[in-house]
Protein backbone atom coordinates (compact mmCIF):
# COMPACT_ATOMS: atom_id res chain seq x y z
CA UNK A 1 0.00 0.00 0.00
CA UNK A 2 1.14 3.22 -0.34
CA UNK A 3 0.96 6.51 1.76
CA UNK A 4 0.24 9.41 0.22
CA UNK A 5 0.63 12.22 3.52
CA UNK A 6 -0.44 15.80 2.77
CA UNK A 7 0.68 18.72 5.25
CA UNK A 8 -0.63 21.84 6.07
CA UNK A 9 1.04 25.36 6.98
CA UNK A 10 0.23 24.38 10.66
CA UNK A 11 2.44 21.44 10.70
CA UNK A 12 5.18 23.49 8.48
CA UNK A 13 5.36 26.69 10.89
CA UNK A 14 5.79 25.01 14.61
CA UNK A 15 8.63 23.29 14.88
CA UNK A 16 7.76 20.79 17.32
CA UNK A 17 4.58 19.90 15.12
CA UNK A 18 7.01 19.40 12.12
CA UNK A 19 9.28 17.60 14.34
CA UNK A 20 6.76 15.09 15.59
CA UNK A 21 5.32 14.93 11.94
CA UNK A 22 8.66 14.13 10.31
CA UNK A 23 9.49 11.30 12.87
CA UNK A 24 5.90 9.60 12.11
CA UNK A 25 6.28 9.86 8.38
CA UNK A 26 9.65 8.57 8.85
CA UNK A 27 8.09 5.34 10.56
CA UNK A 28 5.69 4.57 7.94
CA UNK A 29 7.01 1.36 6.33
CA UNK A 30 6.56 0.80 2.40
CA UNK A 31 6.28 3.84 -0.38
CA UNK A 32 5.42 7.13 0.47
CA UNK A 33 4.91 10.20 -0.91
CA UNK A 34 4.77 13.62 0.90
CA UNK A 35 3.18 16.81 -0.46
CA UNK A 36 3.31 19.78 1.27
CA UNK A 37 1.60 23.27 1.09
CA UNK A 38 3.56 26.55 1.89
CA UNK A 39 1.46 28.30 4.41
CA UNK A 40 2.05 31.70 5.70
CA UNK A 41 5.97 31.78 4.63
CA UNK A 42 5.27 33.15 1.33
CA UNK A 43 2.27 35.42 2.72
CA UNK A 44 4.59 37.25 5.28
CA UNK A 45 7.62 37.50 2.71
CA UNK A 46 5.22 39.47 0.41
CA UNK A 47 5.33 42.20 1.80
CA UNK A 48 8.79 42.45 2.81
CA UNK A 49 9.56 42.28 -1.25
CA UNK A 50 6.19 45.11 -1.78
CA UNK A 51 3.92 42.94 -3.30
CA UNK A 52 0.03 42.46 -1.94
CA UNK A 53 -0.90 38.83 -1.38
CA UNK A 54 -4.27 38.68 -2.97
CA UNK A 55 -6.70 35.56 -2.03
CA UNK A 56 -9.83 34.78 -3.40
CA UNK A 57 -12.33 32.04 -1.76
CA UNK A 58 -8.86 30.82 0.25
CA UNK A 59 -7.00 30.49 -2.85
CA UNK A 60 -4.23 32.49 -3.86
CA UNK A 61 -4.30 34.64 -7.10
CA UNK A 62 -0.55 34.42 -8.50
CA UNK A 63 0.60 37.44 -10.11
CA UNK A 64 4.04 36.72 -11.83
CA UNK A 65 5.47 38.23 -8.71
CA UNK A 66 3.55 36.42 -6.29
CA UNK A 67 4.41 33.37 -8.61
CA UNK A 68 8.17 34.07 -8.13
CA UNK A 69 7.82 34.06 -4.28
CA UNK A 70 6.18 30.95 -3.97
CA UNK A 71 8.44 29.40 -6.17
CA UNK A 72 10.74 30.23 -3.88
CA UNK A 73 9.19 29.15 -0.54
CA UNK A 74 7.39 26.02 -1.48
CA UNK A 75 10.16 24.41 -4.07
CA UNK A 76 12.87 26.12 -2.41
CA UNK A 77 13.13 26.74 1.48
CA UNK A 78 9.99 24.58 2.89
CA UNK A 79 10.86 21.41 0.08
CA UNK A 80 14.74 21.67 0.29
CA UNK A 81 14.09 21.92 4.49
CA UNK A 82 11.77 18.93 4.44
CA UNK A 83 13.87 16.70 2.32
CA UNK A 84 17.17 17.48 4.13
CA UNK A 85 15.72 16.92 7.63
CA UNK A 86 13.54 13.61 5.77
CA UNK A 87 17.47 12.57 4.84
CA UNK A 88 18.91 12.99 8.54
CA UNK A 89 15.81 10.28 9.57
CA UNK A 90 16.94 7.20 6.99
CA UNK A 91 14.09 8.47 4.71
CA UNK A 92 15.68 8.73 1.09
CA UNK A 93 13.60 11.71 0.05
CA UNK A 94 13.66 13.97 -3.59
CA UNK A 95 11.94 17.10 -3.85
CA UNK A 96 10.11 17.93 -6.47
CA UNK A 97 7.78 19.97 -8.23
CA UNK A 98 5.12 19.24 -11.11
CA UNK A 99 7.82 20.46 -13.55
CA UNK A 100 10.80 17.88 -11.93
CA UNK A 101 10.92 14.54 -14.02
CA UNK A 102 7.25 16.44 -15.73
CA UNK A 103 5.61 14.81 -13.23
CA UNK A 104 2.81 17.12 -12.89
CA UNK A 105 1.37 18.04 -15.94
CA UNK A 106 -1.50 21.08 -15.83
CA UNK A 107 -2.56 24.13 -18.00
CA UNK A 108 -3.50 27.54 -16.67
CA UNK A 109 -6.92 28.16 -15.02
CA UNK A 110 -9.23 29.57 -17.75
CA UNK A 111 -10.16 33.06 -16.81
CA UNK A 112 -13.66 33.24 -16.26
CA UNK A 113 -15.37 36.04 -13.82
CA UNK A 114 -12.07 35.82 -10.99
CA UNK A 115 -8.24 35.61 -12.91
CA UNK A 116 -6.73 33.45 -10.60
CA UNK A 117 -3.26 34.39 -13.02
CA UNK A 118 -0.60 31.52 -13.12
CA UNK A 119 -2.76 29.12 -11.06
CA UNK A 120 -2.85 25.44 -12.77
CA UNK A 121 -5.74 22.61 -12.83
CA UNK A 122 -4.12 19.59 -12.86
CA UNK A 123 -4.45 16.94 -16.67
CA UNK A 124 -1.51 14.30 -15.75
CA UNK A 125 -0.11 12.96 -13.33
CA UNK A 126 3.33 10.59 -14.19
CA UNK A 127 2.62 7.65 -11.98
CA UNK A 128 4.23 5.34 -14.17
CA UNK A 129 7.69 7.54 -13.14
CA UNK A 130 6.99 8.14 -9.66
CA UNK A 131 6.52 4.37 -9.49
CA UNK A 132 9.80 3.84 -11.22
CA UNK A 133 11.08 6.59 -8.83
CA UNK A 134 9.82 4.99 -5.39
CA UNK A 135 10.86 1.40 -7.20
CA UNK A 136 14.49 3.21 -6.77
CA UNK A 137 13.84 3.92 -3.07
CA UNK A 138 13.37 7.35 -2.76
CA UNK A 139 10.13 8.97 -1.28
CA UNK A 140 9.06 11.87 -3.62
CA UNK A 141 8.48 14.90 -1.30
CA UNK A 142 5.73 17.39 -3.60
CA UNK A 143 5.59 21.15 -2.81
CA UNK A 144 2.20 22.98 -4.65
CA UNK A 145 3.79 23.83 -8.03
CA UNK A 146 2.93 22.39 -12.06
CA UNK A 147 4.28 23.48 -15.07
CA UNK A 148 2.02 23.08 -18.31
CA UNK A 149 5.01 21.99 -20.52
CA UNK A 150 5.44 25.24 -22.42
CA UNK A 151 8.08 26.67 -19.82
CA UNK A 152 5.13 28.01 -17.60
CA UNK A 153 4.76 26.81 -13.35
CA UNK A 154 1.87 27.14 -12.15
CA UNK A 155 1.01 27.43 -8.48
CA UNK A 156 -1.48 24.64 -7.44
CA UNK A 157 -3.37 23.60 -4.69
CA UNK A 158 -1.74 21.14 -2.10
CA UNK A 159 -4.97 19.34 -1.39
CA UNK A 160 -5.61 18.85 -5.01
CA UNK A 161 -1.99 17.99 -5.89
CA UNK A 162 -2.23 15.19 -3.48
CA UNK A 163 -5.39 13.73 -4.52
CA UNK A 164 -4.54 13.87 -8.42
CA UNK A 165 -1.22 12.11 -7.24
CA UNK A 166 -3.28 9.38 -5.42
CA UNK A 167 -5.42 9.01 -8.08
CA UNK A 168 -2.59 8.61 -10.57
CA UNK A 169 -0.89 6.50 -8.58
CA UNK A 170 -3.53 4.21 -8.61
CA UNK A 171 -3.41 1.90 -11.82
CA UNK A 172 0.25 0.94 -10.48
CA UNK A 173 -0.31 0.31 -6.31
CA UNK A 174 -3.12 0.09 -3.97
CA UNK A 175 -2.73 4.57 -2.71
CA UNK A 176 -3.76 5.16 1.11
CA UNK A 177 -4.37 9.26 0.90
CA UNK A 178 -3.91 10.94 4.45
CA UNK A 179 -4.95 14.50 4.43
CA UNK A 180 -3.08 16.24 7.92
CA UNK A 181 -4.54 19.32 9.46
CA UNK A 182 -5.08 20.84 12.54
CA UNK A 183 -8.24 19.47 13.73
CA UNK A 184 -8.75 15.01 14.77
CA UNK A 185 -10.86 15.19 11.36
CA UNK A 186 -14.25 16.42 10.13
CA UNK A 187 -16.01 17.57 13.59
CA UNK A 188 -19.82 17.66 14.12
CA UNK A 189 -19.02 20.84 16.39
CA UNK A 190 -16.12 22.41 15.48
CA UNK A 191 -15.42 23.67 19.00
CA UNK A 192 -15.55 19.87 20.48
CA UNK A 193 -12.66 17.75 19.28
CA UNK A 194 -15.06 14.86 20.90
CA UNK A 195 -17.51 15.41 17.95
CA UNK A 196 -15.55 13.54 15.19
CA UNK A 197 -17.56 11.81 12.50
CA UNK A 198 -15.87 8.97 12.35
CA UNK A 199 -16.92 8.21 8.88
CA UNK A 200 -18.73 10.09 6.01
CA UNK A 201 -19.90 8.42 2.59
CA UNK A 202 -21.64 10.03 -0.20
CA UNK A 203 -24.65 10.59 1.43
CA UNK A 204 -23.94 11.34 4.70
CA UNK A 205 -21.60 14.26 2.82
CA UNK A 206 -25.04 15.39 1.39
CA UNK A 207 -26.73 15.71 4.99
CA UNK A 208 -23.94 17.20 6.64
CA UNK A 209 -23.83 20.10 3.63
CA UNK A 210 -27.35 20.85 4.33
CA UNK A 211 -27.25 21.48 7.86
CA UNK A 212 -23.78 23.53 7.58
CA UNK A 213 -21.87 21.38 9.25
CA UNK A 214 -19.31 20.69 6.25
CA UNK A 215 -18.93 24.16 4.97
CA UNK A 216 -16.41 26.74 3.33
CA UNK A 217 -12.53 25.51 3.75
CA UNK A 218 -13.51 22.26 4.10
CA UNK A 219 -15.89 21.70 1.11
CA UNK A 220 -12.68 21.68 -1.46
CA UNK A 221 -11.00 19.29 0.64
CA UNK A 222 -13.88 16.80 1.06
CA UNK A 223 -14.44 17.19 -2.62
CA UNK A 224 -10.80 16.22 -3.40
CA UNK A 225 -11.55 13.15 -1.09
CA UNK A 226 -14.61 12.18 -3.22
CA UNK A 227 -12.64 12.52 -6.58
CA UNK A 228 -9.63 10.30 -5.23
CA UNK A 229 -11.71 7.60 -4.28
CA UNK A 230 -13.75 7.89 -7.29
CA UNK A 231 -10.26 7.98 -9.29
CA UNK A 232 -9.63 4.66 -7.38
CA UNK A 233 -7.74 5.30 -4.56
CA UNK A 234 -8.46 2.82 -1.70
CA UNK A 235 -8.66 4.68 1.49
CA UNK A 236 -8.81 8.58 2.27
CA UNK A 237 -9.09 10.06 5.72
CA UNK A 238 -8.92 13.05 7.50
CA UNK A 239 -7.24 13.78 10.20
CA UNK A 240 -4.47 15.50 12.65
CA UNK A 241 -0.98 14.17 13.64
CA UNK A 242 -2.29 11.34 15.67
CA UNK A 243 -3.42 10.15 12.65
CA UNK A 244 0.11 8.62 11.40
CA UNK A 245 0.08 7.13 14.66
CA UNK A 246 0.17 3.53 14.59
CA UNK A 247 -2.91 1.77 15.93
CA UNK A 248 -4.41 5.49 16.49
CA UNK A 249 -8.09 5.59 15.41
CA UNK A 250 -8.84 8.92 15.35
CA UNK A 251 -9.46 10.14 12.36
CA UNK A 252 -12.89 10.61 9.60
CA UNK A 253 -12.36 7.71 7.07
CA UNK A 254 -14.22 9.22 3.64
CA UNK A 255 -15.79 6.40 1.56
CA UNK A 256 -17.81 6.28 -1.51
CA UNK B 1 29.29 9.83 -22.99
CA UNK B 2 28.05 11.78 -20.36
CA UNK B 3 28.42 15.37 -20.97
CA UNK B 4 27.89 17.51 -17.28
CA UNK B 5 27.62 21.23 -18.32
CA UNK B 6 28.27 23.91 -15.34
CA UNK B 7 26.72 27.54 -16.06
CA UNK B 8 27.19 30.15 -14.01
CA UNK B 9 24.80 33.97 -13.29
CA UNK B 10 26.15 35.39 -16.74
CA UNK B 11 24.03 33.07 -18.70
CA UNK B 12 21.15 32.67 -16.29
CA UNK B 13 20.59 36.78 -16.03
CA UNK B 14 20.58 37.73 -19.96
CA UNK B 15 17.27 36.25 -20.99
CA UNK B 16 18.96 36.06 -24.65
CA UNK B 17 21.81 34.24 -23.49
CA UNK B 18 19.70 31.56 -21.27
CA UNK B 19 17.55 31.09 -24.37
CA UNK B 20 20.61 30.15 -26.32
CA UNK B 21 22.16 28.12 -23.76
CA UNK B 22 18.82 26.02 -23.21
CA UNK B 23 18.11 25.29 -27.33
CA UNK B 24 22.06 24.21 -27.17
CA UNK B 25 21.51 22.34 -24.22
CA UNK B 26 18.79 20.89 -25.32
CA UNK B 27 20.64 19.83 -28.73
CA UNK B 28 23.03 17.44 -26.69
CA UNK B 29 22.17 14.20 -27.39
CA UNK B 30 22.72 11.17 -25.08
CA UNK B 31 22.98 11.64 -21.26
CA UNK B 32 23.62 14.83 -19.56
CA UNK B 33 23.57 16.90 -16.50
CA UNK B 34 23.18 20.62 -15.78
CA UNK B 35 24.76 22.16 -12.24
CA UNK B 36 23.74 25.85 -12.17
CA UNK B 37 24.90 29.01 -9.55
CA UNK B 38 22.66 31.14 -8.63
CA UNK B 39 24.12 34.86 -10.07
CA UNK B 40 23.05 37.51 -8.86
CA UNK B 41 19.62 37.18 -7.81
CA UNK B 42 20.51 36.30 -3.75
CA UNK B 43 22.72 39.39 -4.01
CA UNK B 44 20.27 40.80 -5.45
CA UNK B 45 17.15 39.96 -3.09
CA UNK B 46 19.33 39.45 0.41
CA UNK B 47 19.23 43.52 0.92
CA UNK B 48 15.41 43.46 0.42
CA UNK B 49 15.42 41.38 3.29
CA UNK B 50 17.80 43.24 5.66
CA UNK B 51 20.94 40.36 4.99
CA UNK B 52 24.26 42.08 4.22
CA UNK B 53 26.04 39.75 1.71
CA UNK B 54 29.25 38.86 3.15
CA UNK B 55 32.14 37.39 0.45
CA UNK B 56 35.55 36.50 1.39
CA UNK B 57 38.11 35.79 -2.05
CA UNK B 58 35.11 35.53 -4.45
CA UNK B 59 32.99 33.14 -1.83
CA UNK B 60 30.07 33.37 -0.01
CA UNK B 61 30.01 33.66 3.52
CA UNK B 62 26.47 31.91 4.28
CA UNK B 63 25.20 33.01 7.60
CA UNK B 64 21.79 31.02 9.10
CA UNK B 65 19.41 34.03 6.96
CA UNK B 66 21.96 34.21 3.96
CA UNK B 67 21.21 30.72 3.65
CA UNK B 68 17.44 30.17 3.46
CA UNK B 69 17.64 33.15 0.71
CA UNK B 70 20.07 30.89 -1.08
CA UNK B 71 18.00 28.02 -0.67
CA UNK B 72 15.08 30.22 -1.94
CA UNK B 73 16.42 31.67 -5.12
CA UNK B 74 19.18 28.39 -5.91
CA UNK B 75 16.70 25.17 -5.23
CA UNK B 76 13.31 27.73 -5.82
CA UNK B 77 13.19 30.38 -8.23
CA UNK B 78 16.97 29.26 -10.29
CA UNK B 79 16.39 25.80 -10.34
CA UNK B 80 12.16 25.46 -10.97
CA UNK B 81 12.55 27.87 -13.71
CA UNK B 82 15.26 26.11 -15.60
CA UNK B 83 13.40 22.57 -15.08
CA UNK B 84 10.30 24.23 -16.39
CA UNK B 85 12.19 25.94 -19.80
CA UNK B 86 13.99 22.48 -20.35
CA UNK B 87 10.59 20.52 -20.29
CA UNK B 88 9.17 22.58 -22.89
CA UNK B 89 12.06 22.26 -25.06
CA UNK B 90 11.96 18.15 -24.30
CA UNK B 91 14.44 17.40 -21.85
CA UNK B 92 12.76 15.29 -19.10
CA UNK B 93 14.53 17.46 -16.51
CA UNK B 94 14.57 16.82 -12.19
CA UNK B 95 16.00 19.68 -10.39
CA UNK B 96 17.79 18.68 -7.65
CA UNK B 97 19.47 19.51 -4.44
CA UNK B 98 22.63 17.36 -2.92
CA UNK B 99 20.00 16.31 -0.22
CA UNK B 100 17.42 15.13 -2.70
CA UNK B 101 18.05 11.19 -3.42
CA UNK B 102 20.87 12.07 -0.87
CA UNK B 103 22.55 12.68 -4.14
CA UNK B 104 25.51 14.56 -2.40
CA UNK B 105 26.95 14.23 1.30
CA UNK B 106 28.89 17.23 2.26
CA UNK B 107 30.03 18.40 5.72
CA UNK B 108 30.24 21.86 7.01
CA UNK B 109 33.50 23.62 6.19
CA UNK B 110 35.68 23.75 8.97
CA UNK B 111 36.59 26.54 10.88
CA UNK B 112 40.17 28.07 9.99
CA UNK B 113 41.13 31.97 10.34
CA UNK B 114 37.59 32.66 8.26
CA UNK B 115 34.26 30.99 9.35
CA UNK B 116 32.53 30.23 6.06
CA UNK B 117 29.36 29.66 8.07
CA UNK B 118 27.18 27.05 6.30
CA UNK B 119 29.22 26.10 3.24
CA UNK B 120 29.55 22.77 2.40
CA UNK B 121 33.11 20.75 1.39
CA UNK B 122 31.83 17.65 -0.38
CA UNK B 123 32.39 13.79 0.59
CA UNK B 124 30.60 11.71 -1.71
CA UNK B 125 28.77 11.94 -4.58
CA UNK B 126 26.26 8.88 -5.50
CA UNK B 127 26.93 8.06 -9.26
CA UNK B 128 24.85 5.31 -9.09
CA UNK B 129 21.83 6.46 -7.67
CA UNK B 130 22.22 9.29 -10.43
CA UNK B 131 23.10 6.63 -13.23
CA UNK B 132 19.87 5.11 -12.07
CA UNK B 133 17.94 8.82 -12.49
CA UNK B 134 19.79 9.08 -15.82
CA UNK B 135 18.58 5.12 -17.08
CA UNK B 136 14.60 6.04 -16.46
CA UNK B 137 14.99 8.81 -19.27
CA UNK B 138 16.16 11.81 -16.64
CA UNK B 139 18.25 14.81 -16.96
CA UNK B 140 19.48 15.76 -13.48
CA UNK B 141 19.87 19.61 -12.61
CA UNK B 142 21.34 20.68 -9.70
CA UNK B 143 21.55 24.19 -7.78
CA UNK B 144 24.54 24.93 -5.60
CA UNK B 145 23.62 23.01 -2.54
CA UNK B 146 24.55 19.92 -0.39
CA UNK B 147 23.28 18.44 2.38
CA UNK B 148 25.34 16.65 5.77
CA UNK B 149 22.74 14.10 6.20
CA UNK B 150 22.31 15.39 9.86
CA UNK B 151 19.46 17.83 8.09
CA UNK B 152 21.49 20.87 7.43
CA UNK B 153 21.36 22.24 3.87
CA UNK B 154 24.96 23.80 2.96
CA UNK B 155 26.03 26.23 0.63
CA UNK B 156 28.69 24.48 -2.56
CA UNK B 157 30.37 26.37 -4.80
CA UNK B 158 28.46 25.20 -8.10
CA UNK B 159 32.51 24.57 -10.21
CA UNK B 160 32.66 22.25 -7.27
CA UNK B 161 29.90 20.56 -6.91
CA UNK B 162 30.13 19.88 -11.35
CA UNK B 163 33.67 18.66 -10.76
CA UNK B 164 32.36 16.33 -7.78
CA UNK B 165 29.45 15.09 -9.95
CA UNK B 166 31.79 14.47 -13.07
CA UNK B 167 34.00 12.40 -10.92
CA UNK B 168 31.28 10.58 -9.18
CA UNK B 169 29.55 9.75 -12.25
CA UNK B 170 33.15 8.46 -13.84
CA UNK B 171 32.89 4.55 -12.69
CA UNK B 172 29.67 4.50 -14.21
CA UNK B 173 30.82 5.86 -17.50
CA UNK B 174 32.62 8.28 -19.32
CA UNK B 175 32.24 11.70 -18.59
CA UNK B 176 32.72 15.35 -20.38
CA UNK B 177 32.76 18.05 -18.04
CA UNK B 178 32.16 21.48 -19.41
CA UNK B 179 32.69 24.79 -17.46
CA UNK B 180 30.59 27.41 -19.58
CA UNK B 181 31.55 31.31 -18.70
CA UNK B 182 31.67 34.75 -20.15
CA UNK B 183 35.25 33.76 -22.33
CA UNK B 184 35.41 32.01 -25.03
CA UNK B 185 37.98 29.78 -22.85
CA UNK B 186 41.51 31.02 -20.77
CA UNK B 187 42.93 34.18 -22.24
CA UNK B 188 46.47 34.96 -22.61
CA UNK B 189 45.51 38.56 -22.73
CA UNK B 190 41.80 39.02 -20.73
CA UNK B 191 41.21 41.46 -22.84
CA UNK B 192 41.76 40.12 -26.60
CA UNK B 193 38.89 36.89 -27.41
CA UNK B 194 41.76 35.89 -29.71
CA UNK B 195 44.46 35.10 -27.49
CA UNK B 196 42.52 32.12 -26.10
CA UNK B 197 44.75 28.91 -25.21
CA UNK B 198 43.55 25.58 -26.75
CA UNK B 199 45.14 23.50 -24.35
CA UNK B 200 46.69 23.45 -20.76
CA UNK B 201 48.41 20.80 -19.23
CA UNK B 202 50.02 20.45 -16.07
CA UNK B 203 53.14 21.52 -16.82
CA UNK B 204 51.67 24.83 -18.80
CA UNK B 205 49.47 25.26 -15.95
CA UNK B 206 52.52 25.91 -13.85
CA UNK B 207 54.01 28.29 -16.40
CA UNK B 208 51.05 30.13 -16.80
CA UNK B 209 50.69 30.80 -13.21
CA UNK B 210 53.77 32.25 -12.23
CA UNK B 211 53.50 34.49 -15.52
CA UNK B 212 50.42 35.35 -13.76
CA UNK B 213 48.45 34.45 -16.92
CA UNK B 214 45.66 31.94 -14.73
CA UNK B 215 45.22 34.44 -11.47
CA UNK B 216 42.04 35.05 -8.67
CA UNK B 217 39.09 33.42 -9.61
CA UNK B 218 40.90 30.76 -12.19
CA UNK B 219 42.63 29.09 -9.60
CA UNK B 220 39.90 27.24 -7.95
CA UNK B 221 38.33 26.80 -11.39
CA UNK B 222 41.58 25.27 -12.92
CA UNK B 223 42.17 23.04 -9.21
CA UNK B 224 38.30 21.79 -10.14
CA UNK B 225 39.19 20.80 -13.73
CA UNK B 226 42.53 18.84 -12.99
CA UNK B 227 40.85 17.34 -9.77
CA UNK B 228 38.51 16.17 -11.92
CA UNK B 229 40.74 14.89 -14.89
CA UNK B 230 42.79 12.90 -11.73
CA UNK B 231 39.28 11.73 -10.41
CA UNK B 232 38.53 9.78 -13.49
CA UNK B 233 36.48 12.11 -15.98
CA UNK B 234 37.77 12.01 -19.60
CA UNK B 235 37.45 15.17 -21.33
CA UNK B 236 37.43 18.45 -19.66
CA UNK B 237 37.01 21.91 -20.89
CA UNK B 238 36.28 25.85 -20.31
CA UNK B 239 34.28 28.23 -22.79
CA UNK B 240 31.78 30.12 -23.63
CA UNK B 241 28.36 28.79 -24.87
CA UNK B 242 29.83 28.70 -28.86
CA UNK B 243 31.27 25.70 -27.05
CA UNK B 244 28.12 23.68 -27.06
CA UNK B 245 27.68 24.17 -30.74
CA UNK B 246 28.58 21.05 -32.62
CA UNK B 247 31.62 21.68 -34.43
CA UNK B 248 32.99 24.18 -32.96
CA UNK B 249 36.62 24.30 -31.47
CA UNK B 250 36.74 27.21 -29.44
CA UNK B 251 37.18 26.56 -25.80
CA UNK B 252 40.12 25.57 -23.66
CA UNK B 253 41.20 21.90 -22.99
CA UNK B 254 42.34 20.87 -19.76
CA UNK B 255 44.84 17.69 -19.91
CA UNK B 256 46.42 16.32 -17.16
Amino acid sequence: MLRIVKIGGNVIEVEKELSKFLSLFAAISGPKILVHGGGKKASNLLPKLGITPHMHNGRRITDEATLEVVTMVYAGLVNKKLVAQLQSLGVNAIGMSGADANSILAHKRVVTDIDYGYAGDVDKVDGKMLTALIDLGLTPVFCALTHDKKGQLLNTNADTIAATIAEGMSPYMDVELNYCFELPGVLKNINDPESLIPKIDSDSYKVLQEDGIIATGMLPKMKNCFEALKGGVKIVKIGNLNMLEPNVELFTEIIL
